[in-house]
């Protein structure tokens, strides 16, 4: 950690300072400049409240060296993070397709989905059985029937499921979910995220609507940091003033976070754009950019003549996303299992 | 609702929406111009899922005309709602200053800061047990300890008491806690609101960093869904561009807000600007805009000499904001009790 | 257009509302719900202020059904516009990349790089002989004589180039450039976008920082107002709370572009993410999008040991991005000239 | 300026980054801890490529000890500047209101206009002749006849006028103007900032919808460079991801600026939120934030009983404000001249 000193301090308020941080446990080297004095802390600065120094009416300015989260640090950990779902990999050279309804309605339309996706190449059911909605008063999901279906699905298809965890009170119902999802809401319910990092089970972990890259990473830790090894990130739009799509897909997120990290990395085109026409070029993009895989919206809805500018894609919508896809990934380095 | 339908869809398409529509149970009234047909639904629509429709290829635009929020809505609800907390009034002309420490850190620590914010003229007393921290190896508050330490200081002064709830499994230990506080990162824990809407207490529901003020008001519904009618909502900044200020206050909210809703508002320009020096002018602004209260970090540091610019105001410094908020509220007509 | 309007106005507010639209040369259609009374406009609604209604006690909201564009729109011009520079047709199902040093330094620099660029693929040449400049103090561009070397370079090459104005009074000094590029923060210089229309050559308009796509669209009607036909389109990343890359680029914008107007739409990666490292994954991601084009920043530095982590790339490592591109052009249906 | 290079990289590379450095006339401090090497960089660094090392392979950060910008540097100028409009005093202890209409739309308007809101106590006249339109096809203002009327506005109230120049080919119709505007859209007109500079006149420079405080500064420092020396900063609202109102107003830019700049900074309420019945909380929240004076648009519309709730207020609702904000000037130690 670095802090730069305003050379029109006291010497008794910088003294003051260094002592202080001498009796945190670190060393200070200081370089004393024309405009500013710059302090080099060495030592384990995660004590260090960066935002108190950087109030401090004599310090110009504090600058964090090293990154604050270690457990999804590429740099203590250089290689790439390759989750297995059931022998589905995820990460380094694998790549999947997670897709499925938005919620789960009925035993026979999951099934019905669950045996559509798998046809034309997706390797893992995705499905909501607890619902996150801004308004009380919409469908909340099926609960805990929801995720009996969704293993009904897993049974007749051998496609394993990831589907939305909401609250610790149901965690226990989760027991045979494959791999649990935090959503994008819940990105900093740390107290869910330390739940979850006890489960033994891989995460897929939202980044939230309007939060950085690094609070990302921070949160993957808080899962980490409770025995977890294999956390999902997932990258589903953040929020601009753009007003065409809902929100705007980031997309130099995947390899900035490769850079970053170790962990795989999702993309999410179908609620980041919320519009079925967008699914196909955003998808591919996402494989341009480097992703490890991707979770599309696909439903089987009777309503279909009506709906076939919803959100979700058809089968055979998703039928043909799956097939340039597939061309694509040769030309990244990436293959399934 | 509204709904506005391309002329170049086929007859069979805008037949079925019809049909569809009025399955749902609603009237609809269809107006055809030269470019566009508009459809009015009349009836409840907070069944419509306005997301489907709007994604429909032969749907131009859909928009609501009423807000999807009831109990918190002014319009069904003209009158102020004012809370009141031991006898203190927040909302109509009332208006309260919340004051105390960003955590409880020890008992001689709250005892103090509570005397010496009283002393100024705070009338509740704000102080963190239960801390969300970015990172997991921050201090994550005194937790249970630290709610029994407010309580002494809340014997010792006679000031209520305003904590942070961060999980529906501490909901019994805020038995005690006079106005419980939800979280900005919380705002959307849909399951935590439902919860505290059943604790028959006043809730302080802060603004997530990059929530709109309508999901805000949703969050409040689905408090108020619960049986709740004291819901204090609080700006804290919102997440821009702009990297000289923590977050960004956004105080057109508050005579925003209070055209949409009854409920009362109030300011924390502490945590929205993260320097002490941008409370005095922030706060004065606050009571400007028309807000109902203001949450005020003080703290009482023995390293103040060191600390002084933090973003925690010292007791002295606190008065002085006090003084002159006091000034300016005759002049937008808010008043103590 | 459509105003909803309250249903507790009175009758004479909405009469004399109805009057002034009929004076204005438009019909009005009125249907009367249980909230609100919708009024539909039929007739030349561009004469209509509809910030002006849109504030009216009486106003619930208001509805634009047609966009505001006509000559960049594709509901008048179904067809892709294909610009034509010197033969490299960029549009429809024509794809050119444009590459080229961030700045024109000296004859030899340029055309260095302009070999080096022709040889790896590149088809237009860039260089900024004005350079925009955040400080007054920074390196301003070598003006008239970097347009000079450019021309130099492309007598050279052959290169069609490529190059930044940002002044009326240097139009007469362009008559030679290829293609004309209006920046990022003249997007909404409208006295400039005025003068460029009328210089009967390709105009390669970028976004703002923060500027929505019809906005966007609104500056290219600007521009094909004074008769010009030929705009580019270019997205070069906006402004959000992301600090990891220089901007968030917003390719989402490609396809929706697509749908909104028939001018082809060029991504550049270099200016939007600041970071040559990114420039492969995203040139990939643009081509997946369904971009039509391609601008990127290659230099050919000397000090190339010191900078290889610089926004630009080298001559190789532009030749790597290249191979990659044209593998996945036949998957997304593109092909040069 | 301060540079963190890891400590993983080749010795040969790190001097030749020093030789680099050197070789532009700086000196170099090198201080080497455990991740990490730091070299504080002495001398005038404003020569140095701050992007171009951030991009380095080798470097981990690079810090600006010193702001790039010096005439509007409050370090180099602690005093506060006052711009003297004929007798107004803009900055330090003095406050002024500026309004009138959007557009000048005829002699008896702007005239009418003048008197209203003189005698509600406006200390200067503002109105646009020439008019920043997002469409080429809305109404581009009356031009230079706009000019002459807000002349005779001046002669026959003594209201000294501010309008907005929007192209250097006007500069020589502007030399009877007393205040030169220079709209939020050509912030970053860097030609159009060098011309005005070198007027001679106090020129008023709106922010930017997306640009940083700094980016303010360093466009007043265009100005300035050129010799001006009179100039008031004006915030009017920067774009976010929230609907209600048009803009976000900024108002922790004033105390911010007052720390960064001696310049007068002045608020525009009226653009910023786009609603008449927000001017007046806003208002009083800027004089409350410290804001050195208030730009507010009035009308005086025969069709008033239409247009009562739009962006600009009636000089009665005016007069409201006016006393407000004069009953709190006191409690913040402004005055009128």
């Amino acid at each position: 950690m670095i802090i730069v000193v305003k050379n029109d301090c006291e010497k008794s308020q910088l003294d003051n300072l260094v002592d202080w941080i001498k009796e945190l446990g670190l060393d200070v080297h200081t370089s004393r400049g024309h405009h500013a004095t710059v302090l080099g802390l060495v030592g384990d600065t995660t004590k260090v409240d960066i935002d108190l120094i950087a109030t401090l009416d004599i310090v110009e300015k504090v600058q964090k060296v090293s990154e604050p989260f270690k457990n999804a640090n590429r740099k203590f950990h250089p290689e790439d993070t390759i989750v297995d779902v059931a022998g589905n990999k995820i990460g380094g050279e694998y790549f999947q397709v997670i897709a499925g309804p938005c919620s789960v309605e009925s035993e026979s339309q999951i099934i019905e989905v669950a045996n559509a996706v798998k046809a034309k190449g997706a390797t893992l059911l995705r499905g909501g059985a607890f619902k996150p909605r801004t308004s009380p008063y919409a469908f909340q999901g099926m609960g805990v029937k929801g995720l009996e279906l969704l293993l009904k699905a897993k049974a007749e298809t051998g496609l394993p499921i990831v589907t939305e965890l909401m609250s610790e009170k149901h965690i226990d119902d989760f027991k045979d979910v494959d791999v649990v999802q935090i959503g994008a809401r819940n990105m900093q319910n740390f107290d869910l995220l330390k739940e979850v990092g006890k489960m033994g089970k891989p995460i897929l972990l939202k980044r939230g609507l309007a939060n950085t890259l690094q609070e990302l990473l921070m949160s993957a830790e808080y899962i980490m940091s409770e025995g977890a090894t294999e956390v999902i990130l997932c990258e589903r739009g953040i929020r601009t003033f753009e007003p065409t799509t809902r929100n705007t897909l980031d997309l130099s997120a995947v390899p900035v976070l490769k850079n970053m990290t170790h962990l795989p990395i999702v993309i999410d085109p179908s609620h980041a754009t919320g519009l079925s026409k967008l699914v196909e070029p955003m998808s591919l993009a996402s494989v341009g950019a480097g992703a490890d895989g991707l979770i599309i919206e696909v439903h089987n809805n009777p309503q279909k003549a009506l709906c076939d500018g919803a959100q979700s894609l058809t089968p055979d919508q998703f039928g043909t996303v799956m097939s340039k896809v597939n061309k694509m990934l040769d030309i990244v380095g990436k293959k399934y299992n």
